[in-house]
């Protein structure tokens, strides 16, 4: 990874490796310093057992979104693992599609703590599903 | 949901029902009263950026195993709903198969407090993945 | 408790009840529908190996700073009881005093979500220390 | 720190300078590599508005199980800090004493991993109080 990557190419360009997000179909929104935004459509492979988001969806999209936004203020030429993440399910919709918002909270140089806000957009309306709190640390990239 | 169902039975019925589940190709490999496991094969469905099993893999699983392992105690006729999870992801790997099992620390009338461990099983080796600790809540049946 | 009582007057009574903060020098700072901030001073009885404010200190701050928060918002004549929190610690402080902030997130029948950010100030500076997510649950007033 | 101290040694020498815990009268009960118990007795020190112990009580003593069992498998001559805990309330109590087992979960080169249980004592029966999930980083021992 070279200075000349912007935030958004360096997060672009690890999503397009992540076959279980390209699967899901998640694409990238925006990404600056410490700030990324993803979304998620909704379709049958993203279902709980009652036809909404499933966590494990709101879960991973808000884990990649923390992640992401780490991503943007580790080091050149590194990239980051997650350690741990919480999250909270606030509400549960189906149709539409979700986004989750990633924050840094701190950039520390052995680790980086987040936050993400997944909402969910249908006809006009945004609503609240998540909140998640997550810690990361830079590691060496090795591709 | 009637009382001749088993925990197997319950479990299985909603498994059946989750798209996401069955679009990564989940398994329910056994349920007694307060634990059950599953599993999840390799495929580039779960895959992250460097070809191991993705974060966001890991949490769903260990999310429905938890919450599997709640549904054997809730009341019949209820299902769960998960209010939260923490997950500290401890190894990543690629190839063979995820396991998760969940397990019940606290079934409580309005709180159901689980955990899951998951393992990654390739070349008959076993290896730890992630932890998990999360908080349900029992539901009324929607379907 | 009475409808006559504000924010401020409910989170009073019951911050007086409590030992452990009466006796850490806890002091309530402000109090309105949905947020809450407490201060915490420095002394001997809350420091940790090297000095600092204790991680217990912190943490229980955090605690109830959500908890009071989500006690704004909670039924008449009921109060609120921790089902769990998750707290990251950001940096370690010595002297001053804390300062928690405590919001509720979502205020659910069954679940309430709160967050909370501990501060430090000393000599005029304000630090980040901590970041907590948390979820309660409303319970029947035994006093 | 030398080679010559044992588990014990390194908790106690740890333990004895933690102002607060000194002051709630918290007692190293064991320590070997990877599992340490702590006992903290009831006193008006520890108690939330009903009288049972507090949050911030079980919270504290949690915290530091769990990281006196990473302290015991990092790296002679540093000590560690916590990065994060997350822990579930299962029951309060009143009386008797709270007695906390910190476990390593994964001794890892940046990151430590642990789990505690909090148990309450009371007239011969042992409860379950509260189960946390806890992750560290070995630092650097300024003293």
């Amino acid at each position: 990874m070279t200075s000349a990557l912007t935030p958004h190419e360096r997060v672009a360009q690890s999503l397009a490796r992540q076959g279980m997000m390209n699967h899901l179909g998640v694409r990238l929104l925006s990404a600056s310093v410490g700030q990324v935004e993803l979304a998620l459509p909704y379709t049958d492979k993203v279902t709980q057992q009652q036809g909404g988001f499933h966590g494990g969806a709101m879960g991973a999209l808000a884990d990649i979104a923390g992640g992401y936004a780490a991503l943007t203020v580790a080091p050149e030429g590194m990239e980051v693992t997650t350690v741990e993440y919480k999250i909270n399910f606030l509400n549960a919709f189906q149709g539409g599609e979700l986004r989750a918002i990633g924050r840094v909270v701190k950039a520390g140089r052995r680790v980086i703590v987040t936050t993400a806000e997944v909402l969910h957009l249908h006809d006009g309306q945004r609503k609240d599903c998540a909140v998640m709190q997550q810690t990361l640390t830079p590691v060496n990239k090795t591709y």
